[in-house]
């Protein structure tokens, strides 16, 4: 032990950062997960032989270890209470721009009717407390003046929210716009981008988003929660220097709380981790899988407590369903599957074409009024058809819902038979009436609506989330589906397909069944989520009963979606944006070899390298100048070239700045030496500089001959920067995760250029 | 590209696998994931390619991409069937130690009375088809004789059943006893044992099984279940090249196979995922979990169409709990967690202590007497009990139960209050009658017994899962708290801790969810399971009510159990058996360096090296017969030591055997050589071999720098079998996975001997 100790003495010397930020990475740039790991296994022992010295040390100890469950509590309870503070806030501004509730202004519309003792049953949702503009300005309740004004008043609102917005985001956090997913995705795959979970993001995207969603745009609050959450990680990371000092350990609590964010997004805690899994972290460990579940179930009951829906329920959608479902659905819950997958090809398609647009062209540079007219289309259009006036998961909620007796909706407006008496719950297959009929043209518009508008909303400068949306597109569908099922089955018992399993005067048919897996088809084809989706949508209803229709049309949404391109919406914006994010599922299997990634190219200059004893500060600082690479290998000679280590260029650069600054006898002519001892020197030379602490003496290499498939799985597994390429122990060149990046857009034949970050 | 498959072409010859068992494994070995995982590549591009040539290719292409799908539906079918048909058997054969049905002897005792119309609801387990042995025989269904009768017929069923089970698994599968967890863990880390997955032991398992749980020896069929379940993955594995060709791709499947496997233990789909990725998957990627949720849902489906508890329900314990808990009851929950978590640690010491003295002395070779003792104890204690003479999950089912009004079990002889009258579902705190402390007294006796016996059980030569014992431990002991907690608040409802929630009248501590608490703790303390035992739980109870108390138990257990021990019982018996897993939860986190680990250690003989060109035919096959290293690296010369390749042992025997047998010319003083081109030789030697196809040319390689938590975490990740240690392009030594273990063992203080596989 003590000889290995002796000898690993310099890396360590390297770990203990001997001059301030070595070690740290610049912005845009990405981290290396080992060195991370192996700086806090170093800590981490640092403090357990501490410990052994004093209670106060092994209290200190007892409190590190503990550090990750208290960020996850702190997590929990501040997504938790922010997820309720903004559903608090979005009700009463939705319903602010149709009026106002006169007892007390901060009502909502269902808290002011609630709260009133005037309220009947049958109109629970009108009372005298609640005015609409017209009526408080005017005083009539009716009439088309009334509906202008109502109208005008609505549009006005919707532009006054979205115009605020815009403008909070583009003063003071340009980073607080979009879903946040992808960039999110890319932090977690080891990416520095400084300030993107920021307090002052946090600040503003919570605000913005609230006026956002408030504002009737076509976007909902479940991505950019769980942006907000990632925030509120990022935030108490800073109280823990083990987190803060970190990169790859802040990476586990910022994985922990994007599971809290879908937790609080759906009230779905498993989901929420599963999501975290499966769609946005890069590293899972399992002491994460568990912390996460800890945090994911913290924001979920914080959020009940503060109970926004004033339904104690946790789930956005609460839906219970009476009849079960049967095969012979299965053929229009398939169909569904497929509308949901074309849905994602079309709306990814068409998404990537205008945000392409929008960056090339003079689009882009109007984003204030860019967002200004998509909300004043929006609020225009939207008002006239009562199901896209209302907020999107009102939308929702009422189309997964189930017609029971006492159901006052348009949707179900059914023809009853006198004749019969049944139980509450127990509600047999009727003739729909005319406000289904009405309600289907409504639907069918506002179906048209909500594909053309949010393929132009997504991607705007402010928060804007695509769960919502998604849902709805889905949800409209497979009830439009629902109730045509259910019509041809009460008319047609006869039909050989119905016969079976549809006798007269049951209850067959769910069409909020329908909509409930249109919504799971739809917004499969769109993220290319799978258990995930799966488990929410189980969360939703709370039952394994429905869990068979859920799941056909998820596998043949994303199946369908795939047969048109493999990337889901969020990894389609992260290749618009270059970010250097390297998949995890994306399949390598041509035969190249490293040799034909690895750089220098046939025809360019060698490799620029370190000699171990014989480059002075000079050649360095020039070498330093005329490159930008991130690091330089270290060879024994420019003739043997065999590899003795790599050296980051930023810790060079600090190192020799320091030097010069602090080190008596170093100047432009001192010889750099990474070896142990001093090199053999003339006396006349001025004194070496010895940098052996700052040199990696394990970098990462593989041979000529490793086909890239192994060297793709190497970084990918390993979160490597970069990797050296050596045949017997010779340098050949060097390959980095830009590099491969790279090779692999090639190989897709995809645009190369668009990586643009190192 | 083309110069590149060109350069690659001797790799692609070697994976042509151009004579038999080129690239396969021996027994007893590790496999080499980068390896395998390439393989699959390759195959899979040499389809893609082909299937552009025809329609039939293209159309074996389709079939070879959905082939997974495919496995994963049978598995799911067979896992589910088999799973109804073994617990309809163990049903009848549990009952038929108390007695037969003499309407049909095949029915259990249940449906007996079920299907009898002379059965009152007063009464539902007494009917006149179903008949005890005594009242058969003698007539007397009464008295001090038939109870003798019957307790003698009892003790020697179950010697009968559990002597055909270890007979059967003695003579025909030996591995088919014990839980399988273990193995199957150590096998999809990448560890061949042949035949633990095969058809005999799938066969043998199944009906060992039945016989031992209905034996009423203390074991579960939940372990056993995932190991049936992963032996029908292997089964069908071999129907597809894909996968009975490659062990990497088959261990995908039968990661998949192990989340059947719990999801038809318990019911619980989701918790079987994320028990297989939790516990027991090592490669776990984002395609496997999507499959195994399907294989998953599958196989639940198909157990609840066989319906084998007649009660439609997915699960194995249904619950339903009317009241919601309450703050002050989280201190009993904890306290339930640290008992879990030191029935843990106590059984996991005394069962390992208990098998290392199997294994070490004369104990271990009787194996059917000790199975035959241990169950003549457990029948003749067990008779007596009520709650010990039934099967295990029968007793769990009672003692998570709510009291109901209905309810006639002893655990509900509460007083009643005539005065009071009440909804079915809405019973008050009651003071508890003489049968409730009579079943407090009797579950004491049985919670002693079966701590004792368990730890006894758990390990003979019959399949034994663990999973019922330790929760029936968990629930008597929650249920006895729970019982006692309720009398306490319903005598003293003015005492500070109850005054707040426990009015008196009011149904407030419901005594079923300590059971399950307590359930969930045990379990918890004995498997370290975490987040799939809360989601486990959680899809039993169906509610996100209930999983704090859940959660506040489990995560208490695991901490207390930690405390003493980092293992969970799996771990223990896997290091016990010196299987060579390394667990991706063991953080290393010591200061010692690749070369103090690397062989040859500093007084050993020189590392076994080929050189590149200079070797003759007869030092390689006096090397393979001198050494029993599993490879070996091939250098330029012996002088400069610079790396080449790697060569496996198995693919060097097979080459020349396979030269000696068809190549002429090729005698012992034939040269070896490995480069492109041949050696340049005297005119008098003979033909020289080429064995380039064989060579690994880009074999793993580190530097002697690298610190061994880096290396530990390249084996873990990359799933390496060996890996060359270098200092600057010179071979140094090699580290392989035993000696990673080793050293890993060395450094926790353990008997570095243990691990006896390569």
């Amino acid at each position: 032990m003590t000889s290995s100790s002796a000898r690993s003495g310099n890396l360590m010397d390297f770990l203990d950062e001997p001059f301030p930020d070595v070690g740290t990475y610049e912005d845009f740039h990405t981290i290396d997960w080992l060195r991370e790991k192996s700086r806090d296994t170093d800590r981490h022992r640092k403090i357990t032989s501490k410990s052994k010295e004093s209670l106060w040390e092994l209290i200190k100890s007892l409190l590190d270890a503990w550090s990750g469950w208290v960020v996850m509590l702190l997590i929990g309870l501040l997504s938790g209470t922010l997820a309720g503070v903004i559903d608090l806030a979005v009700d009463w501004m939705t319903d602010l721009k149709e009026g106002v509730c006169l007892s007390a202004f901060w009502y909502s519309h269902e808290q002011c009717c609630w709260t009133s003792n005037e309220t009947t049953f049958d109109d629970r949702d009108k009372c005298p407390q609640w005015q609409k503009w017209a009526e408080l300005m005017t005083g009539h309740a009716e009439g088309a003046g009334a509906y202008v004004l109502n109208y005008f008043l609505y549009v006005l609102w919707a532009l006054l929210f979205s115009f605020l917005a815009v403008s909070l985001v583009r003063v003071f956090a340009p980073y607080a716009c979009g879903s946040g997913i992808p960039e999110i995705k890319t932090i977690l795959s080891g990416f520095i981008i400084r300030g993107y979970l920021g307090k002052w993001t946090l600040l503003i995207k919570t605000v913005t988003l609230v006026l956002a969603v408030s504002s009737g745009l076509s976007l909902g609050k479940e991505g950019p929660l769980v942006h907000v959450a990632c925030c509120c990680g990022n935030l108490f990371c800073s109280l823990f220097s083990k987190y803060s000092k970190n990169e790859g350990k802040r990476r586990e609590v910022l994985s922990a709380a994007a599971a809290a964010g879908v937790s609080v997004a759906f009230g779905a805690p498993i989901g929420g981790v599963l999501f975290s899994l499966e769609e946005v972290s890069y590293y899972f460990p399992l002491k994460t899988l568990w912390r996460s579940f800890f945090a994911a179930l913290v924001a979920a009951f914080t959020l009940r407590s503060i109970n926004p829906f004033g339904n104690s329920r946790l789930v956005l959608f609460y839906v219970e369903y009476h009849t079960p479902w049967y095969m012979a659905e299965l053929v229009p819950f398939i169909l569904l599957g497929v509308f949901g997958g074309l849905w994602g090809t079309l709306f990814i398609r068409a998404n990537i074409a205008w945000c392409r647009r929008r960056k090339t062209t003079q689009l882009g540079k109007y984003p204030v009024l860019e967002v200004i007219a998509v909300t004043g289309i929006t609020a225009v259009l939207a008002f006239p058809n009562p199901y896209t006036r209302r907020s999107t998961s009102e939308l929702i909620s009422e189309l997964f819902n189930d017609c029971g007796a006492l159901e006052s909706s348009q949707l179900c407006d059914y023809i009853n038979n006198p004749n019969m008496s049944r139980p509450v719950d127990d509600i047999p297959d009727r003739p729909a009436g005319p406000g289904v009929y009405n309600a289907l043209w409504q639907l069918a518009l506002a179906l048209i609506f909500k594909i053309v508008i949010t393929i132009f909303t997504f991607g705007m400068k402010i928060p804007s989330g695509l769960f919502i949306p998604s849902m709805a597109v889905g949800a409209i569908a497979g009830r439009i589906v629902g109730i045509a099922v259910e019509q041809m089955a009460y008319h047609h018992h006869d039909w050989i397909i119905f016969k079976n399993w549809c006798r007269p005067g049951a209850d067959c048919v769910t069409p909020g069944l329908y909509a409930m897996v249109g919504a799971a088809a739809c917004l499969g084809g769109v993220t290319r989520m799978t258990v995930s989706l799966v488990v929410i949508m189980f969360e939703l209803t709370g039952g394994l009963e429905y869990i068979v229709p859920l799941m056909a049309a998820a596998v043949t949404s994303k199946w369908v979606a795939d047969a048109f391109g493999k990337e889901g919406i969020y990894e389609s914006h992260i290749q618009l944006n270059g970010y250097p994010y390297l998949d995890v599922r994306d399949e390598f299997t041509h035969r190249t070899l490293a040799t034909d990634v690895m750089r220098p190219r046939r025809n360019d200059p060698p490799l620029a390298v370190l000699t171990q004893d014989s480059t002075t500060v000079e050649d360095v600082e020039a070498l330093i100048k005329d490159t930008d690479y991130n690091g330089f290998p270290v060879v024994v000679s420019r003739e043997s070239e065999r590899l003795i280590g790599f050296v980051q260029r930023r810790d060079l650069t600090l190192a020799i700045k320091n030097a010069r600054q602090k080190q008596d006898g170093v100047v432009s002519s001192s010889v750099v030496y990474f070896t142990e001892d001093a090199p053999q020197l003339p006396a006349s030379n001025p004194q070496p500089l010895k940098l052996r602490r700052i040199l990696n003496l394990s970098p990462f290499t593989v041979t000529d001959h490793t086909p890239m498939e192994t060297v793709v799985d190497i970084f990918r597994k390993l979160g490597l920067r970069q990797c050296l390429v050596t045949r017997s122990g010779r340098l050949l060149g060097i390959i980095t995760k830009k590099d491969v990046l790279r090779h692999m857009a090639q190989m897709m034949n995809q645009d190369p250029e668009s990586i643009m970050f190192n």
